[in-house]
């Protein structure tokens, strides 16, 4: 068999890109669970049924399929035939395959399989469910860089209170999180998806030009006011209103967030008061964000229809994209389990009230390796023992072991021979030292001690090693 | 939607299972990066080509495979249509489906993908090149008690070195890492595949009876010699080898290691040499092991047959299964990767030589649950801050982000309301305090704590608490 790689779109990970993973996942985990979010996981697969129509959207259409198996493999496989020549004059392939070849499909998300948890086991939750899931999903992306087919997503989630508490948490977890990798002049930027919607229409766009107006507003961050105008004119939208929109966002350059907030709240008048209310909580209930700020931006809209209340993204200084994105989602989990909850008298969904944040793992990932910002996450181990002939084999394994019960971190190149090549390996893996396991210096009790990136030999005395070590490694 | 749970034999894991799974991994990840193994990780799925016809035996039948997707599945069903009846006449089913449906397959262990891993990356690894991997696998096992479709494997291996350093070296950190699981009274037992084929040949069995001698030799731990006898009487084994056997078995139960070594050594003679001074290798070079022995049995005989030196499972005192098992399989990943090494000059397989310690993640996490062995894992957080009103909501959030600040895990209760139900919160949470975030007591700079299983509550100053609480939680 030749050479081969992994599948297109597919990654291995060495072990220096593995340890940043996982130091990323740590840092990530930890912070989370210092805000009492529990860890939770749910199968790669789910029956089909849980992901087709659920609100997937494109997502859907990406979902890996796994082939039935066993020993119905040739019943199925008629049915297959049967039902195809039906399906081959009216070309409905795909439908076919869905229905009869695959039983199981691959997560696209961590929200489709959150919903059918919460449904499984609510009886068995708290009343209030805090939630972080961090773990990789699959999408059958075409390649291209920077996409892959495999990827980890990291989601934090709160189920069970509509209260603005939530929000402010979530706000707070997130940004903590993203100090704690290292970033700094965050700016979280907050918004309302029904008070947007509101806006929008106020300016006179009717509710069929009202999506073509969110992208013309995301666009108006790169692209020229008369640029998006001429877009909006194409698709039909009324010059008045898009003349309104332009204005408003040209002077609401200048205007400072409370004022642009009370602005924003006359606009859209009764019918936004209760989202105008909901953003003045959570500005008022977060506490002092770590690096970063909370700023209302009328003008977030977020990708996904799905928020039903605040929503933000999180950029840090210096990144031309956000690092972080969520929002509050009412009902959509009973929409994901097929239920249709009654609206509350207040106008506000029914069903469960959830809001989530979500990190862009990947994009954080290749930011923070890019720029270096993992440290000492990139050591194998703190020190190699060289095993320059057999008889100083036990010796080695048995110095390892001792050193181990201090608590440092010991690679016994596990072949005996020549020094130098061992302490090559040991520099390829980023290990600063290594001693050398020699039969005659242990027996008087001293051993060797090479600083790998000076050169530099130290004797040291056996007993003192754990301690010397220690030392000249800040541990 | 009817309620609906996970796939039949996929599991989701619940908070308190999930803290505990994931406290087993970051154990057994800090022993084997204490010894300098390097974690990486491969993909979910591979191409169908890397598994097929690999040596996985009974796994690859077993195997998950994902339809291929997009725009060509008309084409594909097409070439599909027509091989299946030209097949159909065969009974060839099942190969149709994976030449013409499946693209990828969902790994069924850790082994072939590292097989695939190394030869993409050998360029870039180290000369010896020692990993860890812990991670799911996947395999469309029937449903039944304790089996699982979807499950973690926790592999640790070292390619590129033939020395018995490696032997030493991996059972050293394998007991080290069930040592610190707090298993105790470990056994390692040691034997070598080829040597055992040569002790069951000396009795006088064929070759074409030595599978079934081994599963003999497997069975003699619960049934009677008689038994075993009369099943391979019944196998067409000549009746003077069983009884040699069987009686070499006997005298085995009352002699000295080294004596038994020392027989096993004589019956094999020349041919047994070089396994037999491996043996004696690996005795003398492994450091004595933390709460266990290594011990040599001559008649451990380990599932797989691609082993070609020392093979080793572990037991620990009142388990009566295996916590882990491994061995020498020099050769194997070119096998895997379809080359056919020739044999050294000395006998031995050519090739790359590897060896390798398996833990059974699963079964061990099932035993330490069932014996509490989790000990304070399974708490979410240290305080829970109770949230008695609307206006108590800023103190709440903002105190929460204090006491983190002091290293303490404060979940705020995330809706405003009466304090009782929030205790219970916290208590389903395994949470042992709770903080009211009461108004006015917190303009007089005072907290109430409560101890939510004294039901006790303590006037602590806003200034004491992180240093209170630290104290009552020995952190």
């Amino acid at each position: 068999m030749a050479k081969t790689s992994a599948p297109s779109g597919f990654r291995d990970f060495l072990p220096d890109a593995f340890r940043k993973r996982a130091e990323l996942i740590r840092r990530i985990r930890e912070v989370y669970e210092s805000f009492g979010f529990e860890g939770m996981d749910t199968p790669a697969m789910e029956n089909l049924h849980v992901f087709l129509g659920k609100g997937g959207g494109e997502n859907e259409k990406l979902m890996f399929l796994t082939l039935k198996r066993g020993e119905d493999l040739s019943g199925t496989f008629r049915a297959l035939m049967q039902t195809a020549q039906e399906a081959n004059q009216r070309g409905e392939h795909t439908q076919i395959y869905l229905k009869t070849l695959g039983d199981m499909g691959l997560r696209f998300d961590l929200t489709v399989p959150l919903a059918r948890f919460y449904n499984t086991h609510r009886a068995m939750l708290p009343a209030v469910f805090k939630r972080y899931q961090i773990g990789p999903v699959w999408r059958a992306e075409r390649a291209q860089h920077g996409r892959f087919r495999e990827f980890i997503q990291c989601d934090v989630d709160v189920l069970g209170s509509s209260s603005m508490q939530v929000e402010a948490e979530v706000v707070l977890a997130t940004s903590t999180a993203l100090a704690r990798l290292g970033f700094s002049g965050l700016t979280v930027r907050l918004n309302s998806r029904p008070l947007l919607n509101l806006l929008v229409r106020s300016f006179g766009f009717a509710e069929e030009h009202v999506a073509a107006a969110f992208v013309g507003l995301d666009k108006l961050d790169k692209a020229a006011p008369e640029e998006v105008k001429k877009e909006l004119l194409e698709k039909g939208a009324p010059e008045a209103a898009i003349d309104a929109m332009l204005g408003f966002c040209a002077a609401a350059k200048s205007m400072a967030a409370g004022d642009l907030l009370d602005e924003v709240s006359r606009r859209t008048a009764e019918h936004g008061a209760r989202h105008t209310a909901q953003l003045r909580e959570v500005l008022a209930l977060t506490p002092p964000l770590p690096s970063g700020k909370l700023v209302f931006d009328p003008f977030l809209a977020r990708g996904m229809d799905y928020y039903t209340g605040p929503i933000f993204e999180v950029a840090a200084e210096g990144v031309p994209f956000s690092l972080a994105g969520g929002g509050r989602f009412d009902g959509l989990v009973d929409k994901i389990s097929g239920k249709d909850p009654a609206p509350l008298p207040d106008g506000r969904p029914g069903g469960v009230p959830a809001c989530g944040f979500s990190i862009g793992f990947e994009r954080v990932f290749t930011l923070m390796e890019e720029r270096g910002m993992f440290g000492a996450a990139s050591r194998a181990a703190d020190v190699l023992i060289a095993v320059p002939s057999g008889e100083a084999a036990r010796e080695a394994l048995q110095l390892g072991a001792e050193l181990r019960e201090n608590g440092l971190r010991v690679d016994v190149y596990p072949a005996a021979g020549k020094p130098v090549p061992q302490f090559e390996l040991a520099q390829k893996k980023g290990i600063p030292y290594a001693i050398v396991a020699d039969p005659a210096k242990a027996e008087a009790g001293v051993f060797e001690v090479r600083d790998l990136a000076t050169r530099q030999n130290d004797s040291v005395k056996r007993a003192d090693l754990p301690a010397w070590l220690k030392g000249k490694l800040g541990l």
